[in-house]
């Protein structure tokens, strides 16, 4: 092998390596990287809620979720699917204003499970004048080509005797 | 360009690609081809969980669970937050077999949430002589180099006066 042939092997070597590498950093998900993205867009989602619940719009708190058949949310009275019946049961436990009450998240929690997901927990509080309630909250989101949606809600009410 | 550099230039080009690709497919996680060997292996982790139980085997029981001080554990009292602490919740809340009772999963629902996470959502029931206990859980399970463990348990107990 000549030494211009060696150095062009090697350059074409190298240029393979860079091609490979930028093909997969372009293709291979970067959860670190987005991180903070996702962390802003997934509180953003949390924040509306909030904002929207607090106006006494269900549906626009209901935006939140992803809009499928397949949304589970657990409560004290087992599951419910889908985001139809979801919202129902929502709109039968707060049937107006002074129920909703003002909303308040705390306390969140947010662990990305890959490119595509990640775990939220927090604590939820009501402030009413027939009496607060509160408790604490296991959220799925995924993400979705129209952004970051719950698609499990696992709530659970403190017993209001109990002081924590 | 001769007919010959041209033939040899389009052979690198598809060569290139055919690296590039074996690069990218190799370094992608696949999460559709390991659906169900994730599935068995989550599977095996619950099926362990209720047999150490049912031999009053707490700790066996907690192996389900990653032995971190990031785990957590959501339940009608807050949060727990740690391995330990929430085997000693274990302890407190379950002292004897008579109170651990016999467990039973069921209704278990696998949904692969990335390469590495995956929701579960399922009922669980306490069979026992002093009286049935039951409820439903949410469990975030994360693969590690070894296996897949609970990072995430939300546990609801049903109300024992209510029937769903």
């Amino acid at each position: 092998m000549t030494m211009k042939s060696a150095v062009s092997r090697l350059f074409l070597a190298s240029l393979l390596e860079g091609i490979i590498v930028a093909a997969c950093v372009r293709a291979l998900p970067a959860p670190e990287k987005a991180s903070d993205a996702n962390r802003a867009a997934i509180l953003a989602v949390l924040t509306a809620q909030q904002s929207d619940w607090n106006q006494g719009n269900i549906r626009g708190f209901m935006q939140g979720y992803w809009n499928s058949s397949e949304l589970t949310f657990a409560g004290t009275g087992g599951f419910t699917r889908g985001w139809q019946p979801v919202m129902t049961r929502y709109e039968k436990s707060y049937a107006d204003k002074a129920v909703m009450g003002t909303l308040d998240f705390s306390e969140l929690e947010i662990r990305q499970l890959g490119p595509d997901a990640a775990l939220v927990l927090g604590k939820w509080h009501l402030q009413r004048q027939a009496g607060d309630v509160g408790g604490i909250f296991t959220l799925v989101f995924q993400k979705f080509p129209e952004g970051w949606r719950i698609i499990h809600d696992h709530t659970t009410q403190s017993p209001p005797e109990t002081k924590q």
